[in-house]
């Protein structure tokens, strides 16, 4: 298999885009990641995104985008794993390059979630849960995580209180990233006296829904040299239903993507400068950081407590805000990690420009826990 | 980029499943194609489906399908691209064997279409049409299918009674295929009193909806030297609007999906000695006809009135029933057409055992001709 590497990177802000149609909103990081590579012509368009065919009535999205960007002919298709759908469209697009069938693939991210009516794109939020065994229950996808984080408190003995590092760090680096949907500060007093919404949860657990695409171009590492390079590449799963696994406090499918990529990338845990996690809600931040190998098991909060998460502390997470304040537009998340990773490690993030890294790592989780597809990027 | 063979073909019969789930559905296929390899685990599963989400309240249907399985841990994702959904994952299954970092793929293609309301159906199916500029004028998936009938009649002065041989044709291939959805031959005076559903289109030229699901397990094809082998395979989009395209009455994405896996299998439209189309409506099957080179521009309809697409004709088509007769699950129907050409190559599609078989060719089509997936195998 070649190695792959990126060549160019696109972005929208993350916003409420009202005046665009789905295809318009990835169109626009799609021609952005065609102009930062300087070239006008690929191979296959890949499309990350969960819900278009509920939100905005078009299916086919693959072939809708590359009809908006006037790619007509090229090969194009959606990938779906709900949250999880942009990372696996970068696996996709990866495959395609590393097989030497095609050596310029971009692969977008999109997610259009304020057009409708709140409770519409709850319920398209929702089947991303277990319908049969979860939903059907009448739980919401913020009860699940909730009870996740009940569980965890318990079992380790953490407060509430415990845990507003995240969207601490996360707030604060949002600040720099001009993307971001929430460029504002919170302190420890906003985060603990925000309203309630599932129990132990209040509102600066989760993280905003929003419009956004976020776009990669994909070449052969050997015919672009100086470009940042995936080293490391996987995906694993677990049960849909967090009810059916054997440890709810253990992302079985974290630990098994991170390690079949750290040992692709011959790197580990201690390799890695900069970790984009998929902080959907603050318990997930603590779950990824302890079954990537960066913390004991029941010790991811603490490297939020000891400050090891912010940008000069052992492992920066969520460096652009995360999902907790950039935003998550579900489908677009997993490539706007990617692409947030690749400006760092370019040494073009802006304000929130962390220096001399040299590995850095994304991680896009689908479902609650279920889809988990990690990246390893090296300059 | 390794050679990939099909080890094992599982399908559902098309039905109202009622009594299944979309997951259940899809997981008698794969595992149906589990057994028919004598394997129980695969590297990864790519799922094609179009409207889980819509019609189930199910997404991330990789993760859910994996999990109905048992194969927990491994890769999954959903591919969609309307109705071309299977063939895309199918695509995507070749991709991760050909790469060499897979050895071992399960493609299912699913839809469960007849849980729901006619009309909630029939929104999930006009998604695949453009939603901006097509749909939000009113049409119909069948209504575009008709003006297209429509031109073409006008264009090269044939009536309506001369598509018969299309219909007549699948029904009658129907009957000897115990997974149809009808098993009865019609006559050209069912077909031309069938009532108008939208002119000059009457019900007999439009393919039924449906229940099932359909699977492959692809493995290299140095392990497996008995195996079909795909010797072809390339996807194509055009213009996701009918009234976008230069010509609409020709098949662009046919013709470059169809010749992209012609010169990579090094064989051209005479060395195929049999032809799954995708006969969503009559007038698609003489459109694949031409674009893929069977036929002149106008001459596809000729093909039928000279029985050429019989089973014992120069190119015999919709073998075991086509989109027609065997029915049109629109997210399967991609892998129902690969696995019936790998039976009638294995010289196992029973009662409609077409003898001679050497090389086969599968087509499916997303949309209006948007998206064209092709594959060609061979014994």
């Amino acid at each position: 298999m070649r190695e792959v590497a990126i060549l160019g990177v696109g972005q929208t802000p993350v916003r409420e885009h009202w005046e665009l149609s789905v295809r318009q909103l990835a169109a626009m990081a799609g021609r952005a990641a065609l102009d930062d590579a300087d070239l006008d012509r690929v191979d296959a368009l890949y499309v990350g995104n969960m819900s278009s065919d509920r939100l905005s009535k078009q299916a086919n999205l693959g072939t809708a985008v590359a009809d908006q960007l006037g790619l007509w002919g090229i090969e194009a298709v959606k990938m779906e794993a709900a949250c999880g759908s942009a990372g696996s469209a970068m696996r996709q697009g990866l495959l395609a390059v590393a097989s030497g069938e095609m050596n310029a693939v971009l692969v977008i991210g999109v997610e259009k979630m304020t057009d409708t009516l709140g409770r519409e794109t709850s319920a398209a939020l929702a089947t991303a849960a277990d319908a049969d065994y979860e939903v059907s229950q009448g739980i919401t996808f913020v009860g699940l995580n909730a009870l996740v984080m009940q569980r965890y408190m318990h079992e380790y003995g953490y407060q509430h209180s415990d845990f507003a590092p995240f969207p601490l760090n996360a707030h604060a680096n949002g600040v720099k990233n001009p993307n971001a949907l929430f460029q504002q500060a919170i302190n420890q007093k906003i985060y603990e006296s925000s309203r309630l919404i599932a129990e132990p949860m209040r509102l600066y657990d989760a993280s905003p829904i929003g419009d956004g695409a976020a776009a990669l171009l994909l070449v052969p590492a050997a015919k672009a040299p100086q470009a940042v390079r995936v080293i490391g590449s996987a995906s694993a799963t677990d049960t849909l239903a967090v009810h059916d696994r054997h440890d709810p406090l253990w992302l079985a499918a974290a630990e098994k993507s991170a390690h079949q990529a750290y040992r692709q990338a011959g790197v580990g845990p201690d390799d890695i400068d900069i970790f984009e996690l998929h902080d959907a809600f603050t318990i997930m931040a603590a779950l990824s950081l302890e079954a990537c190998g960066f913390a004991e098991r029941g010790e991811g909060v603490r490297l939020g407590q000891e400050g090891a998460i912010l940008p000069n502390g052992r492992i920066p997470i969520s460096t652009l805000g995360g999902l907790k304040a950039r935003g998550h537009p579900v489908g677009a998340t997993g490539l706007y990690q990617i692409a947030e990773v690749t400006l760092q490690l370019r040494g073009t993030a802006g304000a929130a420009q962390i220096d001399g890294l040299k590995t850095g790592m994304a991680q896009n989780i689908g479902g609650s826990g279920a889809t988990i597809v990690t990246h390893i990027l090296q300059k």
